[in-house]
């Protein structure tokens, strides 16, 4: 998407072997720098230490790191150690795995002579098939946004987290379907949960804010209230698994707005690729839900006086913390699943006629 | 309540006229310091920085207010500037208009030469109303949480924002049952949600850590969550305002763990004392919510890696922003309002029954 004037892919390398750029994700939303990946050590620092961030966008960043690593060295050895560090880098993304297992059949059938240059091609195809994955997202994810009546005098969309173009290699699946709008001429305007205790909404701001799409910056508290007002047309979000029934996992509050979406009648949609459905769970109760550091909860990083990035503690170190990543909305709260192939309702019957080949899938996001 | 061995008001004066004792609430939850109020413009700068904070504190600490300044000047001029210097501080808080306007009542009835000891009676006097009132909330809240049978091995409470003895003089309206039921021994455990943007959240716990009561810190967005699991058996909330019919005004995001609360069949209360109820509105839609500075939601204040206290900006200056501060919940989600008086269902018949000559009632919380 556009930053300023330029459009910017999220990572991108050279047609020929040679040099990876990425977006440095631990200075957004303060800086725009991007920083060049010359090694796959240099790569697995970006995906450890989040400078690339977002189940996606690691995937492809992981894909590019073992081609790096194909440039110095071909052989077996040097296969299994690129993808052995770059695995460990975020050991819970299925992603990342996803997207080594795929390098490692391709790279491990072939003689070491010709890796270096097939590593870069499919590395390149599988960042370009997630922007496809993306665009497709955005086309059907419009269609809806077009058949929405706004309340107001601009189509209000409230979302949670980041499920923004720079999660992804480009569009994002759910700014895709709104910078489409907002590019047709569509009056749209995006409420952005600031999404504690991470604050990813502030990277959904940066988003809108460098595309030139209105938004408005909230705390988690206040969808209720704008939907009670009549102040949201429809409510978007990502996913990072939807179950066989259309249970959705996502980022922990979400569950709290589908609730606010329902009892102001407001339409509720994920926005996934198919392959986050994931057809071994029914029950979204079923599924683990990862409990993060306490400190994330109790310290909170940004700029301080001088401009410099710190942290300030809200709460001393002994304040007793929870910290549960993601929560369920049941399929019952959700008006539809929005992939690249079309819009499902939320029960398995639609789901599974409406991809009966997908059955297979796995979730491979996290 | 106690911190440490020691039990504290949050404000406290001397039997005769003198010196008054505020806990310096700027600096908690980081440090615990009190601090001794001399004059009328020392109380005026308490409030207007927050020092002193909280609906029915506010109201005392004007009340107090007044009285040092009748130590200092007994005649109807002075009496005039304290009350109108007292009063600017928080133009918005009904409670101090409440307070001033019982001191004056009192105060411009009688000769000059009593006000000074009559003024500093009727501060006490007020004082000691506001314990009995939430005392009283205490024990009818206490009857609610022993007649709960908990779904785990301890009762499990989940609160939103700061209902707690330093917003009041003593007990506070939410944590009145809770300290009661601790005292009690009943195995009480307390989720206390952050309440973002200000983040009060951590005045309840640390409120909740100095009496030794057992809870935990969690992001407004974690409660439905914790709902969906089993791990919440009652949501305890304050109230700036209750309609005639029983919607309750309170913090932003109090609505959303209301329907939280509903979805999951989890009891859901507002403690207030009684005044806190406004006859003169049914529908809470009708109450006009305050928007609040932009820079609450985009900075976040705590302590530094020195342990100084400082600010970050979690967003640029250039960021748009909303913040409305409270929101409504319907009464059909309330499950009761606990009062001094009793705890009544939430609708109009009942409320108007329990309490029929407390009609003339206006709200004095903001």
């Amino acid at each position: 998407m556009k930053v300023g004037d330029r459009h910017y892919r999220s990572i991108w390398a050279d047609e020929r072997p040679g040099g990876v750029t990425i977006i440095d994700q631990q200075r957004l939303p303060h800086v725009f720098e991007t920083r060049t990946i010359g090694t796959v050590g240099e790569m697995a620092e970006a995906i450890r230490t989040m400078r690339v961030r977002g189940a996606p966008l690691i995937g492809v960043a992981a894909a590019f790191g073992v081609a790096l690593a194909m440039l110095k060295d071909q052989r077996d050895s040097a296969l299994t150690k690129a993808i052995a560090e770059l695995r460990e880098t975020r050991p819970t993304a299925v992603n990342l795995a996803w997207a080594l297992a795929r390098m490692e059949a391709v790279l491990a059938a072939m003689p070491p002579s010709q890796r270096a240059g097939t590593a870069w091609e499919e590395a390149r195809r599988i960042a370009d098939e997630d922007v496809a994955l993306n665009e497709a997202i955005g086309r059907n994810g419009l269609a809806i946004l077009r058949g929405l009546p706004p309340k107001r005098e601009r189509l209000n969309v409230l979302t949670h987290c980041n499920a923004g173009w720079i999660a992804t290699v480009d569009w994002g699946t759910v700014t895709a379907p709104i910078f489409m709008a907002h590019d047709a001429g569509i009056p749209i305007h995006v409420w952005v949960d600031e999404t504690r205790p991470r604050n990813q909404g502030l990277l959904t701001a940066w988003e809108l804010a460098s595309h030139g799409v209105p938004h408005t910056l909230v705390t988690d508290n206040a969808g209720g209230h704008l939907m009670q007002r009549g102040d949201v047309d429809v409510v978007l979000v990502g996913a990072d698994r939807v179950t066989s029934r259309g249970d959705v996992c996502n980022k922990i509050g979400t569950y709290l707005k589908a609730l606010a979406a329902r009892d102001n009648g407001v339409p509720f949609y994920a926005c996934v690729p198919t392959p986050t459905i994931d057809w071994s769970i029914a029950d979204g109760m079923q599924i683990p839900i990862e409990e993060r550091a306490a400190d994330e909860v109790r310290k909170v990083r940004g700029l301080d006086a001088a401009g410099k990035f710190a942290e300030v503690a809200i709460a001393p170190a002994t304040t007793p913390v929870a910290n549960p990543a993601f929560d369920v909305t049941p399929a019952a709260l959700v008006t539809g699943i929005v992939t690249e192939k079309g819009v499902a309702r939320a029960d398995e019957a639609e789901l599974l006629g409406f991809w009966p080949r997908n059955r297979e899938n796995k979730a491979y996001v996290t």
